[in-house]
């Protein structure tokens, strides 16, 4: 038996135990947990789309609507562009993978920032694909322009606003960028597009202008985020007919649940939802950014739902993370990265008084 | 912009309105449309698991637990293997891309019968390998080793009972080609494996057995038919510790949705319902079987919760199923499979009921 070599440069995450059941194991309750780390909404999944959810849950045995008919329409009327420029994805992960999978072999290069959304590597490293990074974790266009006229790559990622990093980049200059870029696929990952869009409209892209002006780009857009339903697993690209119909060509059928269809179209009937939850995310940013202040800490101005401390030499992120999760607070220790950082999603109110209140005793006691 | 050259021999499935919309349209009450055509479970979802979905739906905005700990454990129990043997993917759908993509290129050939499960010809062809056929639609293993001598395929596929025909293969059968094919990877397809089991032992292939005496198999399980769990896509892969590291480097994260894993674990501690759906769909086989000796009509003998009717010169599978459709039911016409044939999922008894009445019509108007 035989694996094909570009298995060998792949390692496996291993992942253990859910962290919930490793904090329990330090003596703390499950309601004193306080899980900031995976950007999920704080304000949970809207009740309607509960409540939809809960209406359809019997209908678990059904295969789901491979067409996707109502989904498709709803993203279709939502962002004014034709049914045929949307592929919907289990998460739009499932939608990147496509993409490398359709473009990327081992001759392939593809460009990305120096700190950017991880997911992008490993499609392409299973792909045989060469990854070459930005010098910079801000996606610098000028400096992703000289790489790109270097290396000639297949795929081009600019992450907006970035994960793990929070900052954004103006839409301006990422489409004076893609005048001058036609060769590569260019994937314009709007994660957290919602989050950007309210903080600052300058650095809100428009996906309809976005791919009826450039035929190599694909914007991505998910449910897991604003809209509440990191569970789920829905995530879509909007990008030329003659793009989406070539990733078609790797979507496995029924790749979205039933219940994710049903939870993905009663999210969009919620709008009111998303907005609120989007509003009490900066009012609450505002908190971090004054603790951060108070108590010397650095962090990037963030257009998301996360805000990214960056340690100085006097402290370590891994450390901080683990002392943190023995107190039952759950953050993203950025290491992993090559960053001394801590990524921590904005929770709700009370949420995020908790963590003040301990982050503040483990640095005290860290810098005594 | 270039894409593979591989995707060029692949077609999208263009699948359009959902078929259920195209039956009202006909001006059929949703009420009265009977779908006997996708193998899903006609007693539905078990009420335990129903009520475990509404209970966690409020979840829905938090990702899944990635290491799928209580499932995997619960299903290494079910089986006696290790949880290391163990891989989850959104139906064993999912477990064959990873098995495609992790040992296919396009120097490759993969072995299959000449008509079964068409998602393995879509996987190898996305890799570009080539497909060789039995010319039997049943699974000859003298022929298939024959051809395994011949073509020295990487992957060899084995679906028992066999989708879409309905026949399997007795399990001491497996064990002994198992016994002369050392080299490729062969997957044993059992998706429709409890009703097997039920309905003659000497077909069951025990997973445990099968992995601990080959270390070149991968058996694939699924919660999408007996389990009643079609629209949440959760299948599983049992194999070797390294088959499984193997494809766990393929596996995306967050795979499974938060509410499948909920829905997976809350199946697997109702097995009652399980075997009490198979009970009653071999209850109904007989029907099946008693109707098509009195009509005429030629079958083949099933291990699953479909039948196969195959049809002569006189009928035509194409013209009956769409003259069914306007009739408000749904079938499965074989003619993709080059079968002049029907495939049939037994339904309730009720919905049996009235698709003997329709049909016995229907093949009446058809032969006036």
């Amino acid at each position: 038996m035989r694996f094909l070599e570009t298995l060998k440069n792949i390692k496996v995450y291993e992942a253990g135990k859910p962290i919930e059941l490793v904090v329990r194991e330090f003596g703390i309750e499950p309601k004193d947990i306080i899980k900031l780390a995976s950007n999920e909404n704080p304000y949970g999944t809207s009740p309607r789309v509960v409540e939809a959810i809960k209406k359809d849950a019997h209908k678990a045995y059904l295969y789901p609507d491979d067409s996707m008919y109502e989904l498709k329409s709803a993203l279709a009327r939502k962002y004014g562009v034709d049914g045929e420029m949307i592929i919907i994805g289990a998460g739009s992960d499932q939608v990147l993978e496509f993409c490398a999978r359709a473009v990327l072999d081992s001759s392939s290069k593809v460009l990305m920032s120096k700190i950017t959304f991880a997911m992008y590597a490993i499609y392409a490293t299973q792909q045989g694909a060469q990854i070459i990074r930005s010098s910079c974790y801000r996606h610098d266009l000028d400096e992703f322009y000289e790489l790109y006229k270097e290396h000639n790559p297949h795929i081009i990622h600019i992450c907006t606003p970035n994960n793990p990093t929070g900052d954004a980049i103006d839409a301006d200059a990422i489409f004076r960028f893609l005048q001058k870029v036609t060769e590569p696929l260019v994937i314009i990952d709007g994660a957290y597009m919602e989050y950007a869009a309210f903080k600052d409209s300058s650095k809100s892209v428009d996906p309809k202008e976005l791919v009826e002006r450039f035929s190599n780009v694909i914007y991505l857009g998910t449910f897991s985020k604003a809209y509440g339903l990191g569970g789920m697993r829905v995530g879509y690209g909007i990008a030329s007919k003659e793009i989406i119909h070539q990733l078609l060509k790797l979507r496995p059928p029924f790749n979205i649940t039933t219940l994710s269809l049903t939870a993905a179209v009663a999210a969009l009937q919620d709008e009111e939802f998303v907005q609120d939850s989007v509003q009490k995310n900066f009012t609450q940013m505002d908190r971090f950014i004054n603790f951060a202040l108070q108590n010397g800490l650095e962090f990037i101005d963030s257009y998301t739902n996360f805000i990214t401390y960056m340690l100085d030499n006097t402290l370590n992120s891994k450390t901080l993370s683990d002392v943190l999760l023995k107190r039952g607070i759950i953050v993203r220790d950025l290491s992993s990265y090559n960053l001394n950082a801590l990524r921590i999603t904005i929770g709700t109110a009370e949420q995020n008084s908790r963590f003040f209140e301990i982050f503040k005793e483990v640095l005290d006691e860290y810098k005594r």
